[in-house]
């Protein structure tokens, strides 16, 4: 664990997951459900106690727990004793009782998650790493890679005691179906599990570390609460409790340590549409063995899990981002499925609380991380997308001089409203339009049919609309953040023909500025819309966008990369022209140093001020830092527009940070991401604070630097209060995590540590 | 449908079910969820919306809907759209409305429920009948036998309307996951599911019945409420949305059934301990397979059930006991499960909101009723029994003179209170005992380890003790029907080292009386109880209980009868000399012609009076109808003590239904089983209902007659009102279904069809 306990408010939940699996064990919010949650973007079902008592187990003293639990005792008996004047004596013991706030410390950090309370200590573990490649790597490193398990201690030190004590870890399960494990977890082990789908194993060790270590040994107990099962002398486990766990006795004088196994097994094709099962079900026959190789391997898994931990306190981060990146990565791995669909193996993550499969809007934002791991899920990724998620439109040139409709009359902070009939029967031609990507693939493990996403519907002008443009952007920012990473040639070449089709579908909706400037007839009467899907007119529109624009600029001189290493010339000179017109577009909007978020001034957008205009430049940076632009950074920005660019959005960005009005800051400090929204996303701010700082270097403005000090903190509170229940958020309401709840996205924090 | 509607309350839940699935499609009770539940012992979760829009669908007034639904808008919607000031107009229509109680009329038989209102009327088809054995049925013959599924038809009447009218059918889904079927289907046939598990599919017919009959189409939307979903022009399909449903337009004049098979496919194996999957994965391959070949065959359904209804309406019973029977089939198939374990079927039935597997208690009372339809189920369940959930004990003959501890300050009415320190640490003896075997086979798909039940504990003296002797006398009173309706002598054969065994236990465990006379060493302090686990101290223990006796004579008669196809002249001698010796034992125990419920004087049951001591009677009836008794009625109480007891039990049973302090009667005139205990269950009143009239010819008797009567009324308002959301509930409070809900045992009620 980490030397140094958090300072701030200690009790919001965190993932605790393993890599691939759609899997988490998630506690930290006091009097509510976490435990194990499979497939569901959502904390567990389950209570969760975590305890010991001072005494034998059967001692008549309360058992004292981490306060993860609704009530210690359950009340499923009642259903047996319809008449009874209530659950028999036999039956009724003092609840547990939790720890006093103040009795209790938190170290939390990046694969390490420690709580200490009296003389009892829990920690999860979840190192995280390189998922192999299946087509590469042994089955020794697949179990490995792909073990749906995590580690955790309960450590009860009786060093100092005269009498023995008791630790205990139970779940009590709101849903029926817990039993004891009965099949051979090895030597001294005890377990449960719900059904076939999830489980826990334990051994206990003596780490007194002094004089001849005992060989202890755990119980197992299940009944209809922790108290309840833990001091039953006759009947410690009855197949119909809902609250199965693992207690052990420590004699005075020793330390123990349980070490526990907490994993899932999904045996059986989990997604319709494409057929996929869990990849782990090649490498692990079942639950018991998911379990029993995890205990055997814990000692490593702890090591590996420190030595992350450990990385992430010497970077030279404050607390406050350390915490983020923390929080973020324990989010992430929890929303992460790796299937096997067609004897092939298919990376999906899924949207947090939506579980929406592979958002490209957020896969576009998560290729830093995964490549700085596991380059190949991208490419995965990026295959899956063309064959399956690709789709080929046509544009909308309307042929009315009435232009868009703006209703003004509507409160500017809210995204657009539903499209009118005007709107709905304004003529149009058709234009080739050309090839673009879908949202997503599907929801809640169900696949989308080909070529259609979940989430996007035709008529509309805000949330649930078509991102054509957005997500064509976005296939092409991570096939080119791919490439910089791997210089996979040979897959760039196989995917020579997407590379030009998405050149040509950029041209064609970018008319005369060459971005952005037309609508999918996908949209039907309605308008593409961004990722800020709820945000105000500001980001919701693609059209004349500068968040569009730049991110369009970007993907130009992602092309001229692409095109480059395919030897096409002629097109590296179009990509490059293109990203110089947009450049210069972009430059020709400040106003007194100012970008407008929407380049039309009968817009309301025009008077919104947003910080994510500068985001695209994030995509640029990496090429530089991996070398695969070939270049330094200023070289990137040589062209004259370009340059002219790079000032603009630098002075738009420290004039918001530093805006008097402060209408770019929320009252705690936060980033506001757009001046008329109170809607923030704490992963487009943390690349939003990565480009500020290492493309335009304004945290060397001391004015600039306070501001971001401030608002570091503050987005630490949006997560441990704001967003305390729902273990990491994206999308803030002032100060509050309101959507995007259980998110992956947050990630970007990583960025940081470059 | 069956002609005439109920008269009494229509709004309770009913189970609607194919046989084997553990599957019900519950609807009923208005205001809550109910829809497709799979392996739960409760209502499933979804909102059903069975409703008829007076125009096209897109037509601004209220979908008028059966009332089976909490609210006809989702607030899902809320979680994409924080910060907005509410769901977009567009997506706010106005909700559903109920038709009002005046309008609904049900008609609810025994495999047909039908409910109409204004034009609408639907229809769910549950026929029942034989399981195929897979070992002699063909592969046609399974398919259809196990089908997981049932049909129901949604007819909208529009032959008077002036305008179109719109009929829908949708599922608002409480759990994350709902998808539309985008599978080959057939021919103009629209689907939905719940991810792999669960689903419907529909196609629509004319039938008017005159002119040229329409080929009408279906179609389906997904919205995030039903309203939504039916009047959206753009987007009827959102995969993101909750509500999936199919609907379908009449033109005036017309009459339109939509035909639904409404199913669920559960592919991996679903139980731990021994490897369960469903029996009808080897023959369907799929949901679609089974909603596809449902909708081929509902034709076929619809008459089978149909045929079913009628047969009940012209039972020569009254209308309230053929709704009890109905109900109780109702119920009943919700918790079958046929499984296929180690490549062989596996039958259980769950017990209904316990879903414990096979409880034994339950297997001899549900006997009468499968052995009519599938006795090869019943042999699966006796032999499962032997092999894996049968055990040998010792028992407890205790040392001190001090005899059993009785608490008389403990309220008489409740169960007895658990052993206190005297009676736990008293000294006993251990004796043999022999075979018995588990109370039950586990619960939740979770089976037991070999030889133990979910349920039994030791210490204890009610709720969760043992039930040795009772379920010793339950295997062979089971066994004794299945040979009555079969004849297997191969299979009594090979069972009979158990046979002997099951003799031998038996008399060590009778003492001098011969029957239950003293307690397993699995009880440890405590004692063993009967099957009325909750009753009071009237039929808590075993030991010397007049039902325990009846039930213990019966099956001294059935093993004489067991013996007798063995060629075992001198067990059968034993036993017909034992059936006496215990027939006699319960006949002089009667004061003033009513026998106490506990034959020991300073025992609170003594003065209990109970109408069980009559059930065991059920079983040489039984033998007699079957012609396995070889003689008539009067033959089987022919020894002088099997005459006393005979009149003893009559006469018993006489002064109890007559009393003038009704103390066997509740209030409402419901039957009261102990005079001291509130609690009731309606499978064993239905029983000894059956003995009463079958065995004791006592309806004859125009005072018992009308109390008769009137106790078949005052069970039916137990279930339409005392249960309505639990949808046929055995254990009853005073009139009210308090515990053993959604329950399979009330079957017992198709006894009276005899």
């Amino acid at each position: 664990m980490t030397t140094r306990p958090m300072n701030g408010p200690i009790t919001f939940n965190a993932q605790h997951s393993p890599m691939g699996a759609f899997m988490s064990f998630t506690c930290g919010n006091p009097g509510t459900r976490g435990g194990i949650g499979l497939q569901i973007g959502q904390p567990g079902d389950q209570e969760v106690f975590i305890g010991v008592i001072d005494g034998d187990r059967y001692a008549d003293v309360p058992l004292k727990c981490l306060p993860f639990y609704i009530g210690a005792a359950s009340t499923a008996m009642e259903a047996f004793t319809a008449e009874s004047a209530g659950p028999s004596e036999a039956n009724v013991r003092p609840d547990a009782l939790p720890f006093a706030a103040n009795e209790i410390k938190r170290f939390y950090s990046w694969a390490t998650d420690t709580w200490t309370a009296g003389d009892l200590s829990f920690t999860v573990y979840t190192p995280f790493g390189a998922i192999p490649d299946p087509a590469k790597a042994s089955e020794k490193e697949m179990r490995d890679g792909l073990r749906p398990a995590v580690v955790a201690h309960l450590v009860i030190d009786n060093s100092k005691g005269k009498k023995p004590k008791t630790g205990i870890f139970a779940l009590n399960h709101a849903r029926t179906g817990p039993r004891m494990l009965t099949d051979d977890l090895g030597k001294n082990r005890v377990g449960f599990a719900f059904r076939r789908e999830a489980g826990v194993a334990a051994e206990v060790v003596d780490i007194t570390g002094s004089g001849k270590a005992d060989k202890p040994e755990a119980f197992g107990f299940m009944r209809w609460s922790a108290t309840d099962g833990i001091r039953e002398k006759y009947n410690p486990v009855h197949l119909l409790g809902s609250c199965p766990g693992i207690g052990f006795e420590v004699p005075a004088g020793k330390i123990y340590a349980m070490v526990l196994a907490i994993g899932s097994y999904l045996e059986a094709p989990v997604t319709t549409g494409l057929s996929g099962k869990y990849l782990y079900t090649r490498y692990y026959t079942d639950l018991t063995d998911v379990l029993a190789s995890t205990l055997d391997a814990a000692g490593k898994l702890v090591k590996a899990a420190e030595k992350l931990s450990a990385k992430l306190e010497t970077a030279p981060l404050s607390d406050d981002q350390k915490f983020l990146i923390s929080h973020a990565t324990h989010s992430y791995y929890g929303s992460t499925q790796l299937l096997e669909i067609a004897k092939k193996p298919f990376w999906v993550v899924n949207e947090g609380e939506y579980c929406m499969m592979n958002t490209l809007d957020l896969s576009v934002d998560h290729v830093f991380w995964e490549l700085d791991r596991n380059p190949w899920v991208v490419k995965n990724l990026l295959d899956n997308f063309v064959a399956q998620y690709s789709y080929t439109d046509e544009i909308k040139v309307y042929t009315d001089a009435a232009g868009p409709v703006h209703s003004f009359d509507h409160d500017p902070s809210q995204p657009p409203p539903p499209p009118d009939a005007a709107q709905l029967s304004r003529p149009y031609d058709k234009k080739p339009g050309g090839i673009s990507f879908c949202h997503d693939m599907g929801a809640h493990n169900n696949f989308a049919p080909k070529g259609r996403s979940s989430y996007e519907l035709a008529n509309l002008t805000s949330t649930f609309s078509y991102m054509t443009v957005e997500q064509l952007c976005n296939w092409t920012l991570t096939a080119g953040c791919y490439m910089a990473k791997t210089r996979d040639t040979a897959w760039l070449k196989k995917t020579k023909k997407v590379v030009a089709a998405v050149l040509e579908s950029m041209i064609n909706r970018g008319g005369e500025v060459g971005f952005a400037q037309y609508d999918s007839t996908k949209t039907a009467g309605g308008q593409e819309i961004t990722t800020y899907d709820s945000l105000d007119h500001s980001l919701a529109q693609t059209r004349n966008n500068v968040y569009m624009a730049v991110k369009s600029w970007a993907a130009y001189r992602t092309l001229a990369l692409l095109f480059r290493d395919l030897g096409d010339k002629k097109a590296v000179a179009k990509s490059l022209e293109l990203a110089e017109k947009v450049a210069g577009v972009v430059a020709d909007q400040a106003v007194d140093g100012v970008l407008p978020a929407i380049f039309e001034k009968d817009n309301p957008g025009y008077a919104s001020r947003i910080l994510p205009a500068t985001e695209g430049c994030a995509y640029p940076l990496y090429y530089v830092k991996t070398g695969y632009a070939g270049v330094k950074l200023d070289k990137v920005f040589a062209s004259p527009s370009e340059k002219r660019m790079y000032d603009a959005l630098k002075e738009h960005t420290r004039k918001l940070l530093t805006d008097p009005e402060k209408r770019n800051v929320f009252a705690d400090g936060g980033i506001k991401l757009s001046s008329t929204s109170n809607n923030s996303w704490m992963s487009k701010i943390s690349i939003f604070l990565h480009v500020t700082r290492k493309v335009f270097g304004l945290d060397k403005d001391p004015a600039v630097a306070a501001v971001l000090k401030k608002a570091d903190a503050a987005h630490v509170t949006w997560q441990t209060v704001g967003s305390a229940y729902w273990a990491c958020c994206d999308q803030i309401v002032s100060g509050e995590g309101k959507a995007s709840r259980y998110y992956p996205r947050i990630i970007t924090s990583a960025l940081w540590l470059d």
